[in-house]
């Protein structure tokens, strides 16, 4: 996949870790179709993964990994999503578990689960989702039994561990650990089937008797009410929209390559290359700048989530904000205009792009699943209200 | 399915043909998920309509059919989209079919061909692309040898007899005739495979040595020149542009109900029910008034293709234009909304409706592979053009 | 000013009344740029409109008028905005206010003042604003006393008579009155000075010890409750879609006379006069099959407002309630197809169209001032919830 | 004026020229709407301009400026251009003028043009224009008698030196010179009436029998055919589009202080102040954060143009052509966004922002005006082009 130099759609290869992932990137391509078909696993990407030292990318060095910037791990989110959503997906809320430790766990968790997560060349899944109050734990001596189920559990289906959150039974409040995915308990249902983000394996994991002990419980009263503590919301965001931003770009790719080898004038142009009619360049050309919109603002989130996190447990609330206001803004574009675009290209490939062997349609499926997760709606109003008044979001699940 | 009375999108059920279409229409939404899945032939429902009657909607009484106008079918088209776009599409051309003799071929012929379908009941296939030049006939004394193949060959998978076209080794003219789909030679591929439109059969029929009898040779000679012969694409785009509609309806209707009982309220809102939502009700009632809107137009189209068809052969050429145009701007319009319609429903229905098991995604994917099939843009250009020059499009088999 | 025949956008010249107010759209549009400019009265139009005998017509015949539905009316003020917003607006206020003494009063105050307007051929200004709690009655015996001061006073700068409404000082009720332009004590300021409408006199009206004898006051209390009592907004709500309507219209018509006689094609167009670039052509024929949409949807909602006004004293909830979503749905339609018409015309003219003399720019500054005076997010909201939930707007002074 | 920290709307206030560009907008935005009605000559201002010394900014250090890059002037275009659009296209068309010497001429003349501007502290006007083939000269001996006009020559009316083009009758090539604005045979017009950017003295100028000297000529064949000779034309590109950016801004910030001073909650929207309004607060967010998408691409421009100018006479095609790509797409989405920014804020400010003492409907105005100079539409096939073919735009006067 290339773009037109100056366009700001290329990874920068002379990073190591970018270049790994483009490489990576087009050997995804290759099965991509027949995998979002297919749903289910993707076992050996996610193996092509371990082999790459790619998910130890965001550990620090003394515990192991690579000591590299959010915005590193949320780049290469990027150039996976440009060919396969799902993996974009998966790898970027990966991060959101391992990272889980540090936001929520005291330094002495977070520092084993980091070391732990490198030696094992750990993949994580996501069993967190706090929208739901279906599972629950009962505490009897250093032992705590979980039962219940959670939905949503992004990578569960290829996970080696788990950060999971139920709510105490009689505390009512949210409990967080990490766990083996192959524990006893943990029944990963591996029954995700939405029309788009085929192969994150969100569906549900059932949960019977798991046993954890008290000291895997995640001390989140450490810091408690730090701002930072808060961070993992806008991490997970920023995953959301750079699968938007990669999938607008290898939309445009995939959509220009056809167009350019495949697609005919139409009959009334009086063209004699589809390129030619002003129609079809007009139509990318505005597809494009606005990707290129979408990209500077999905960039300007990244230096945004790199430098909260850099400002560690000294983030004010101000700028933990700020961030959230420049990452609401980010993502909300970056959905619209990639709804856009994956849905316009077809426009100007031409009625035989609509065949199944193609796959041109899963940027599109992909784009309107990921985008259900958080409503645009409600990050604009949080960008408005924050313009209007300097109110910034109340931090939750969701902003 | 129902609608708000007054909105205007239910048929007028004392038509006994839109109620017998409406009750066909509750049928057919049972397996249609599932159906769109699977592709392929839509047998049953083929058998549905035969039984119905309404295969011969459109044939005259004295030939032994219902003598409906055109918008009756169109209205009917409408029906069957709201839940299956390729059944809509499939009633729709098959009536194109049906007519073509009478635009093409000389009174007896058409006559002849009326009669026969009414009496067999048939279900007609289209094999007439003119975009392909992949057919071709050698003249041997009272025969004609067909060889070849034909794309987008929308019902030839379920068709009793077959409308097609294909250009004279020696003449190079197009030369169009009216055969079973069981005569020998004819070899129905039945290999569609799109992402959307999914049971249509819209893919290749291949001809191996096809015998034509220079008698069933539709003599299109007659009455050359005569606008009123250049009706066939008005109804086409007829067909494509109630398909939209239909689609949009359909796709309104269908996330209503789901937002109605299934659908939370989001953390944020601070609303009890997902309905009370200033941003649910906005969404919602902005895509009803542009489904109105298009509707309306679509109207006005149905309106213009009856008056030009009852004018028959003294249709002029500026009747026939504004007709041209009247269905083109309908078209443009119903095809715009129904994308947006049909994508932006999901945001407030919501995560979980991304499930395959609802197959909300289908509006979408029908309207993105029926709408490709004559660009918009042409059409909207023609409009602006009549309006600037007052110049009709030149008829063609788009426009 | 001529459109292409089967658009839509030209009045049926065979109706008398629609023909006479055609004629008067001509000489309006003589110095209606002029007008703009200076703002202030247009007695001279107001003349005219009392020649042509317009301003009775809806006065039922058997009071001296014409009798005419309220879509008369309604075409008319759409033609006059074709050219003048302002004049478009006066004309149909002007009726609100004539028949705010049938909604308001009894039926022979009703009777009284159709008889008084049509033998005086008298003008009406609107002093009526329900937003403003600025004006207050107080009861002496026979009469009360009415200080304060009224905003919004459409036609109040041209008016004979003037239909008021204060608040009680005892009950806080609001109290209404039809009263001479000229009796001491109205002080009108004529101190309008907007962006646009400028010459509709929406300025202030101050009432310094203005006399109100008691039985002046138009008795309200009469059929109370009942529906129909509550049709006067819907009016409203159409003089300001239909005003939208006709400045659409009205811009496309004048932009095209531009286009077609003075614009140049662009220096890198290739094409010899403007209206072959494609890029014309698209604008317009997207522009136009809006506002043909747009004028759909509105004579959807004449044809509402005739039937809900017709059905009297026996309206229904349910009637009310289907006639306001109907005319909220085509006044948020039409405002928002006039904003985007009335600004982008100027792209397909060129730059020299930027100059004041051809005053082009009154379209988008009439549009843009009138579409204020009602929200469209909230009628959009209603057209929402009524489709979710077949909940009907409260009646309001706004829906 | 002021925006939230973050928002990247506010200019860098630790560069000094900044500071001081910033100080004179808060001195124009004062009398910025009567100016706006007024039209005609800015003369204060301009004397103002000259006290700052900002109009030495570009000028290099050599020859008595300040040897400032592009961005900086066009920095300062976008903050003038926040209260007063036509101020910040003078201020950046200046320039253009100002550099023309070293685009056209050859060094010698580019030297002495600079000290003399610099030593004279000049402000340029614009006689340029290459749409207009309405001005000729003749060469007798030394000296070349010019005469006819110049439409559009922005600055005339308050310059001290034009920068004229006129095409040679014998050559029929286009000639340029720098001249006194005060030389006998340059009659200003001052007759500039446009709906918008009113304070620019777009008009005309009409040339008697000027007489120019053979060494005034700027050479242009010295280094004709290189690549940064064709730079004049990205220069002036990012004026309009900084005109449009800071339009946008300085809408916002307008609309934002008075819907919070001054707007009232709508009558049904259940809120106590108006930005509690969810429908205002989407609004705001919606229209701020394209903004800031469109100031991205803007800023991102100018460091194209920097680069682009750093490169000097080695700049490549290639350079020239994605700079040019760049400056398209920058220019395009900002004129875009800053139509829709500043007709829609007038949606949350309310009905009595259209009171023409606030003069909000100038940002619109002088937007709608300025966009007028360029289509858009030939921008984003150039855009188009280069995505699907790697192709430059042709460099010329308009791209």
């Amino acid at each position: 996949m290339s773009f037109p130099h100056g366009l700001g759609f290329e990874p920068d290869l002379s990073d190591p870790y970018l270049a790994r992932a483009a490489a990576l990137r087009e050997i995804f391509a290759r099965d991509a179709v027949e995998r979002d078909k297919a749903g289910g696993r993707p076992a050996e990407q996610i193996l092509l993964l371990k082999e790459s030292g790619l998910l130890k990318l965001l550990i620090p060095r003394e515990h192991g990994g690579h000591g590299e910037p959010w915005s590193t791990a949320l780049r290469i989110v990027r150039e996976f999503a440009k060919v396969d959503g799902s993996l974009g997906h998966l790898y970027g809320y990966h991060f959101g578990s391992v990272h889980a430790a540090h936001l929520l766990g005291d330094p002495d968790q977070a520092a084993a689960l980091y070391r732990r997560s490198a030696e094992g060349n750990w993949f994580w899944g996501n069993a967190r989702n706090s929208f739901s109050k279906t599972l629950s734990g009962r505490r009897e001596g250093d032992w705590i039994t979980v039962n219940g189920f959670k939905p949503f559990t992004s990578g569960s289906h290829v996970a080696d561990a788990l950060m999971i959150a139920w709510l105490d039974e009689e505390t009512h409040d949210w409990a967080f650990a990490a766990v083996p995915a192959d524990r006893p308990g943990i029944i990963v249902e591996n029954d995700w089937d939405a029309i788009g983000q085929r192969q994150t394996g969100s569906g549900r994991v059932t949960f019977a008797d798991l046993k954890i002990h008290a000291d895997e419980v995640l001390d989140h009263g450490f810091d408690r009410g730090r701002p930072y503590r808060t961070l993992g919301v806008l991490q997970q965001q920023s995953v959301l929209l750079n699968v938007f931003v990669g999938s607008a770009q290898g939309a445009l790719a995939a959509a220009r390559d056809y167009t350019v080898t495949t697609s005919r004038p139409w009959l009334h142009s009086g063209v004699e290359t589809h390129t030619d009619d002003p129609w079809v360049q007009r139509t990318y050309g505005d597809l494009v700048l606005r990707t290129q919109a979408a990209t500077l603002l999905a960039d300007r989130a990244l230096a945004a989530i790199d430098a909260a996190f850099a400002r560690g447990r000294d983030l004010t609330e101000a700028e933990r904000g700020e961030a959230a206001v420049t990452v609401a803004a980010a993502n909300a574009h970056a959905g619209a205009v990639a709804l856009d675009v994956t849905s316009t290209v077809f426009e100007v490939m031409g009625a035989r792009a609509s065949a199944s062997a193609y796959g041109f349609d899963r940027f599109w499926r992909n784009v309107r699943t990921h985008t259900l997760h958080n409503p645009a709606e409600y990050k604009i109003r949080n960008v408005g209200t924050w313009f209007l008044t300097g109110a910034y979001p109340q931090p939750s699940n969701f902003q």
